[in-house]
């Protein structure tokens, strides 16, 4: 460590839930034996931002103004490097970086870095995502710059089973978002994917409750991005 | 809500896991359908602060700078009041609130409206709460000047279940603390207790895993200072 104490900032809310799982996955990741071996961290968790996901589709209010405000927020306090724990919010990634001091990690650059690690060559990665992030891209721009291959949800598996699961978890609601998530990534495997992506917060909460023997065969970008945390705790990686 | 936005600040760190903890509760306690619906909270949980517990037995450093660097932080990052998730920590309440533009909130305060609006008038209540806590009459003085009856556990108890078992939990082994803190407040209730009062954060963890059942008749003042930061959020109570 240098002479500046390191800092992880969290921009979270989106959702409240998912950045405490988030938070969970960092204490996880270090195997640390006292509390002043832990990661030390600030997080900006106010949830009041429009959705990303209608802002995505065109039908809803910019949230990238209070997404900015968070990252000032987090300048402020003394963060070192930027964490968003919310995969749709990438969206924003380049405008929220422009207007902060320290870098913003990339959720989607840690995933691919951990899919890289543990790529055995061959088989169909199941990407699932929200719409918005599917339709930006956001995953599938950086996969096949990697050469990774990859399947997404069909349009009305997104309508009917990852989208109200999705919200379903956000409401607090477990059981039903667990169940419909995870017939979401069945559906995927199918399909023919011998591995998952779970490219949106919600869904690894989800999976944990209703199917857990998926979370074998799965990436949590989330995890990915708890592990880039600590590489740049510990040694000052962005 | 009036013309500032409220928002909750959070010292925590102590440990990071029983902050997680209580950010749990603070979104349980509020039964909201959307993410925009929750609690927006700044949480600084910075676990670099010299051990508590320590520090009150006289064989350790001053917490009270880095706490107090806590409060400062929080304050810059807008907060308009604060909440800290430990017990033991609130033997510093006092200077600290002197050092805070911002009221911060009392656990006990809070934990004694609970207790009151609960009271069915009569029964022992046992107080599971660390040494530092106990020696400072943290709880004992507002328990009695609220005409509350209360045990406390034996040193001896204090040295082979309540101790260990709280620095189990806080390195993450959840069976271990969890069997040892269970212990601990089946003594309690074998002298006499008919309620329990969980004032050390890791407690509730360690039972909700290994005597759920205790949960019923326990009072968490992690749950109680959630409740308070929801009036404050809801209608500026302090």
């Amino acid at each position: 460590m240098g002479g500046t104490p390191r800092l992880i900032g969290v921009l979270g809310g989106m959702g409240p839930l998912a950045t405490l799982d988030f938070l969970h996955k960092l204490l996880q990741a270090r195997a640390a034996l006292r509390d002043q071996d832990h990661v030390p961290t600030v997080t900006w968790n106010v949830p009041q931002i429009p959705d990303r996901q209608q802002a995505l589709a065109g039908r809803g209010e910019d949230p990238l103004p209070a997404m900015a405000e968070g990252v000032a927020r987090l300048n402020a306090a003394g963060a070192t490097c930027i964490a968003i724990p919310c995969n749709t919010a990438h969206a924003w990634h380049s405008a929220l970086s422009a207007r902060s001091r320290v870098p913003i990690l990339h959720i989607v650059d840690a995933t691919v870095q951990t899919l890289l690690a543990g790529h055995r060559g061959g088989g169909h990665i199941g990407l699932i995502a929200t719409r918005g992030a599917l339709d930006q891209g956001l995953y599938q721009s950086r996969l096949e710059a990697a050469g990774l291959d990859y399947l997404i949800p069909t349009p009305q598996d997104l309508d009917t089973l990852f989208t109200p699961g999705c919200y379903a978890i956000k409401a607090n609601d477990i059981a039903t978002g667990g169940r419909l998530l995870a017939r979401s990534a069945q559906a995927l495997l199918d399909r023919g994917a011998t591995r998952l992506v779970l490219a949106c917060t919600e869904v690894p909460i989800g999976l944990q409750h209703a199917a857990p023997q998926l979370l074998a065969i799965s990436v949590d970008p989330a995890m990915a991005l708890a592990q880039a945390c600590i590489r740049h705790w510990e040694w000052g990686d962005t």
